[in-house]
C-alpha cells in the first residue's frame, strides 16, 4: 500500500494537492445497494469548511463535491465510488516566497527528504485540504453504518488548555468549535483572540463516540480494533497522541478499577476499556480521544533553513487557521467511520455480522 | 490482510496461543545477505522472559527459538524466515475453570462475540505469550536497521503512577523493569509489594527512542510514519494510549513554543514533533510514549457472567505477572523496529534510501 | 484488496462505468521526478479509440483525459495521479430494452447474482470502457520502464482464425489492427466482412512482448512474474487464456528442446520460457500471448432469460465492435506495463535494482 | 505482499526450502468451528508424494505434517493455523556440485540475480518440495468450501503429447498419473519409458474443474475470478499457460458458436465460458487448464556458465521426476481451492453469501 489508501475492504483512496486541478477520492468495496448521493458528501464536506468559528481562516472554498461513478439510480452498485472537488479561489502566488524554504513544524521538510521535489503552494498534498477525500469518504462509510444502527459522533473537548465542563456530543454539531458543552465556546473565543494578538496559534483535545457497535469487531493481534483507530487517527496530520477509553489515565489506574466487570445482557458496570477489549468490540460505546497539536503556521518570524540548507527567516502568509479545531472535527470522524465499516465488512466474511 | 500479518514489505505473520503446540511466526521480505542466527533471536526472546522483577510471574518458559527456514549458512537468503517456540510446562487444567466465564478486562468476551468459541487456556491467542512471534521477529527487523545504522531503544518511565526521575534509555537494558533511570526501580519494588498486598495490579508507561533513522521515511497520507508507529503500538495488549513526541502536551502547546526550527545540517533546534513532520521522518531521533493499563488478572474476586449470560464469580488464579512491565518494554521496541524496518524498504522503492 | 486496484507498490486504481459521469483511475506509487502530461496519457489512450479498422464501433468518442493531482510543473510529485475522461455522446436509451434480460457472454449475469442490482447501460462497470484507467496508468507505467530501458510492445498475431506469417511487433503500431505483419489485415478484412454478413464476431490472439528487462524481476513463490502477467492479461475482459513463451506448445516439448542454455554475458542460446525461469525475469524478452474470445454482442437474437428467471430473446442493438481486436491490444500491452512498473519497484526495495 | 502470501481474506504464507529444516505454511483468515486435523492434511499432502508412477523420483519422504496452532478440541478457531512437515532424507552433498553452476530451466539464475545468493541445495526455495505447504493449506480451504458444497477436483489430461480419449476426473485419483481416463496410464508409461531412455522429460496438461460453486464470485475489474485463478495456476513451478472454459479455442470460436445461452432456473445451454462470464462466476463448473512444462533437469550435459560468468557444463544428478504430472495434479488443485475460498469469504462481506 503506497500510503494513500485506507482499509482493507472498505477501502478508500484519496488524491489531490491544495493547489492543484482537484481533489478526491475512490471508495472501493462498498456494498451495493446503499441510498447515496452528492448531497450526503456536501452536507458532510460543508462541516469542515471554514467560518464556523473565530479560530478559522478567511479563504472562502465552495468545495461542491461530484461523484463521478458507482452510483446508478440513487443507490451504489457495489462498484467504485469516485468522487471530486475542484479546486478554486487559488492565490498560488500567495506561497512563492515559500518556494525554498522550509516551513518549521509543517511537512515540507520532510517532502523534499522523501521525494525530492514538492508541491510548495499551500502545502501540496500535506495541505489540510487533503482531508476532503477522507471527510466525503467516511460519508459513504455513514451510509453503511447507519443501516447497521450504528451511529458516530465527534466534538472538541479541549482548547488552548481550557476544557469542557461537561461532554455532550449530541448537541457538538449545533455549537461553535462543535463544542462538547455551552460554556466553551465563549471562554474558546476570547483565548482564541489573545493568541492572535500574540501572533500565536493553539492546539486542543477531540473525542469521537461511537454507539451501537456490535460485538465482536476487531482483528485479535495486528489488526485490532484499537489498533486501527489509533492508525486512523493519528493519521491525521497534527494529531500527536491518541488514547481508547481512559487512555493515559489507566496507566495510572490498578487493577480493581480499571477492569469493566460484565453484567447480564452483554451489558458492563463501566467502560474504562472504551468498548475495545483485547482489540475486539465490546458492544459499549466506543470512546476515543486525539491531541491535536498548534496550527505551525504562525504569525511570527521564525528560524528555519532554504533548499540550499543556508539559514533563513520565514514568516507564513497565506490564509490560516488559528486552530484545527474545529475543521479536524469532522475529519476525525470521518476517519473512526472508516475504520468501523471496515472492520464490520471483514466481521461479515466470518459469517457472524 | 485477516489480522495476524503486520508490515507491508517487511511482513511479520504471527501465529499460536498460549496452551498450544507452538507459537512463531514467518518474517517475509527480509532482503538477502543479513548475517542472522538462532542466538540473536534468542537474546531477544531472552528479554521478554519472566523472572526479571518483582512483578513477574513464577511461570517458568525456556522458550527456545528454533528458525524453519530462510537461512543458509548464516546469511538470509530473501526467502521466508520461519521461526518457531514449542509451548511446554502448560498446566492446563489450572484454566479449565474458566472455560465457561469471561474474565473482566480481557479479551474473552470479544473472542468468545467474534468466533463463537475460544481457547479458553491461559487466553488462547489473546495470551501475552503472543508476543513471542513480534520479538522474535523484531530481532531480524533489528538486524536489517544495524545495518543501516539505525537503533531503537525502549524503557519503563513510569510505573504504579511513579514516574523516573530522569530519562537514560541506553542504561535500560541493565536495570530491573528496564527503567529509564537508576532510583526508579527500588520506589516501583514498594509499589509492587504495596499492590500484591491489596490483590491488585499496576500499569505504567514505556518510552521508546529511535536514533539514526534517516529523513524521509514514511507515506504521506495514510501511511503516515506516526500512524504506522500507533497502530503498532496500540496493537500490542494492554496499551491504551500512545504519543508521538510531546503528545498529548503538544495539545496544550502553542505553535510558538511547539515548532522546531531548522538548523543548517539538517538538525533542528528542539524536538517537540518526535521526529515525525507531516508523517515523514525529519532525521531527528523518533520519540514514542505508550500507556499500559494495569493487568486485568487481579486476585480477588469479580463480578461477571458465563457462556449463558448468567451472572457469575471469577477469580483468576494461574500465574500471573502483577504489571505487563517489565516484559511490554521489549515487545514495544520490537514493533517499533517492525515499523522502521517496513517504512526503509519502502522508502527504497523510491529509489532514495 | 476489494477488485479495482492492481500492483503492490506502483498501484492503480480505477472506476467509472460506461454511461455514468466519469472514468478515470489513481496511480499511487509513481516516484516523483518523472516527466508527465496529459499528452502523454491522451496519446495512450487514442489507440484503443474505436475506428482502427473495419472491425470496430461506430461509436464516437472523444475521450479527452483530465490529470486532477500528482504533476507539479510537468513533474511527477510523488503524490497520488488521478485522472479521468468524462463520457460523452450517451444514448443509454438505446439499452432500455436490456434492462431486465441478460445478455448472453456477457457479464450481465454475473454482476446481479454478486450485487443484487446493475447499471444495464452499456454493460456499466463491465464495459470495455473500463479499460481508458488501465490504459492511462500504463502510460504512467511507461515512463517510470522508459527511464529503465524497458520497453513494451503488443500486437495482433492471429484473427478469425488467421494468423500473422511472420512476427514484426515493432511495426504494429502503423498496422491495421495493431497487426504483427503485413499481409494479415486485408486477409483479416475479409473475415471481418464474412463474419458481419453473418452476424457474427470474431477473436484472436494478442503477443506481448517486453525487452531490456532487468534480470531478478518477480518473487520466488506466490508473486512470480509469469503469474502476475496471467492475473494481468486474464484480468481483462474477453481474454480466456495466456501463455507465457511456448505455452501450451512447451507441454508437448521434451525437457532437451525445452531448456534454454545459459552462455557467457546473461545471454541464452534459446527462449522458450518466454523470459521468466522460476518465476523470475532472466534478462531475456519476456514473450506473452492471450487468448481474446469473439465479442459476444452478436446481431442475431439469442436464448436468454429475464430478471425473473422467465425464458426470453434478446437481440443486443447498439454500437459494438466486431472483435476485441485491435482495441484491446493496447490495454494488454498497459497490463504488461503494469506489472513490470510494480515488479520493478518491488526489485528495488531488496536494494539491488 | 512480498511475495509468500496467497489470498486476500483466506490467506496462506508458506516458508521453507528443499534442503532447510522445515516446509509450513500459516492459514490466516479461516472461519472458526470448522472440524480439521492433522490427518485432514496429511491425507492431501500424501498425494503429492513420489512413487504413484513410472515418472517419480526415488527420493523417499515420510512428509508427517504437524499442526501448530489455529485448531483446539477438534475445531479451527479462526486464528493462524500453522504448520509443518520437517526435512528428513537430506542428501546435500548430492548437490555440492551445483553450487557455483545454473541448471538451465531451472530458477538457479534468477534467485542468484535476484538475491545475490541461492541455497542451491535441491533449488532451494524454488524446489517443488515447496508446494508442500501450497497442499497443507488447499486441505484447509476444501474443509471451508466441502461445507458450502463446493467440491474441486482434478486429473492429468495429456502427458508427453498423448491426450486422455475422455474426461473422468471424478475417477482420477484411482488412477495412476491422476489420469482422467483409463486407457491413458499404459500408453504414458510407454512415452514415459521412452523419455527415460533418451535421458529426457516429458510435460503434459492438467485439466481443474469445480462444481457447486455459486454464482457471484469474483471481483468485477481486477479481482476477475478467472484473473485469481489465472495467477494461482501459473504461479505453480512449472506452468507456462492457463485456460479458462475454451481457452485458446475460444480465440477461435465465434460469438454464436462460443456465447452460452442462459436458460431458466440459473442454467446454461452450454459452458463454452468455463463458468466464469465478466471474472464473475455463473454457477456453472468452473473448468481449467493448466500446461505443464517438461521437467528440466535432464540426464544429459548441457551447456550453461558459473557464478563468475564462464561457460560451463552441467549434468543433473539427484533424484528427480521425469514429469511433474501427476505430482502437480494435487497441487493445481489446491490453488484453484485456495482462490475459491477466497472469493468465498470476500463475497461474504457483500452481505449476499
Amino acid at each position: 500500500m503506497p500510503g494513500n489508501s485506507f482499509g482493507e475492504l472498505f477501502r478508500v483512496t484519496t488524491f489531490g494537492e491544495s493547489h492543484g486541478t482537484a481533489l478526491g477520492g475512490v471508495v472501493d468495496g462498498c456494498p451495493a445497494g446503499l441510498a447515496l448521493s452528492e448531497a450526503d458528501m456536501q452536507r458532510a464536506l460543508d462541516r469542515r469548511k471554514p467560518g464556523q468559528g473565530l479560530s478559522a481562516t478567511s479563504r472562502k472554498e465552495s468545495d461542491a463535491v461530484e461523484i463521478l461513478s458507482g452510483v446508478f439510480e440513487g443507490l451504489t452498485t457495489g462498484t467504485p465510488i469516485a468522487f471530486m472537488v475542484r479546486n478554486e479561489n487559488q492565490r498560488s502566488r500567495d506561497y512563492e516566497s515559500l518556494r525554498r524554504v522550509f516551513r518549521p513544524g509543517h511537512a515540507d521538510w520532510g517532502f523534499q527528504q522523501k521525494f525530492g521535489l514538492r508541491d510548495h503552494r499551500g502545502g501540496g498534498r500535506s495541505s489540510g485540504r487533503e482531508t476532503i477525500g477522507r471527510v466525503a469518504a467516511g460519508a459513504v462509510a455513514d451510509m453503511l453504518l447507519a443501516g447497521e444502527g450504528i451511529s458516530v459522533m465527534a466534538a472538541a473537548v479541549e482548547l488552548g488548555g481550557i476544557a469542557c465542563r461537561e461532554l455532550d456530543l449530541e448537541g457538538a454539531l449545533a455549537r461553535p468549535y462543535f463544542a462538547a458543552s455551552d460554556e466553551a465556546p465563549a471562554l474558546w473565543d476570547e483565548r482564541v483572540r489573545e493568541a492572535r494578538g500574540q501572533g500565536d496559534t493553539l492546539g486542543g483535545l477531540v473525542r469521537i463516540e461511537a454507539r451501537g457497535v456490535p460485538a465482536g469487531l476487531g482483528e485479535p493481534v495486528f489488526g485490532k480494533l484499537d489498533a486501527m483507530f489509533a492508525c486512523a487517527l493519528m493519521g491525521v496530520g497534527a494529531v500527536k497522541g491518541v488514547e481508547v477509553g481512559d487512555g493515559f489515565a489507566a496507566a495510572r489506574a490498578t487493577g480493581r478499577t480499571n477492569n469493566d466487570p460484565l453484567l447480564p445482557g452483554g451489558r458492563f458496570a463501566s467502560n474504562h476499556a472504551g468498548g475495545i477489549l483485547g482489540g475486539i468490540s465490546s458492544g459499549q460505546d466506543i470512546v476515543l480521544t486525539a491531541a491535536v497539536k498548534p496550527i505551525p503556521s504562525i504569525a511570527v518570524e521564525q528560524d528555519t533553513v532554504d533548499l540550499d540548507g543556508n539559514p533563513a527567516r520565514v514568516k507564513v502568509g497565506g490564509r490560516h487557521d488559528l486552530c484545527a479545531i474545529p475543521r479536524i472535527v469532522p475529519v476525525l470522524r470521518a476517519m473512526a467511520s472508516l475504520v468501523l465499516a471496515d472492520a464490520l465488512l471483514l466481521q461479515r466474511r466470518l459469517g457472524r455480522a
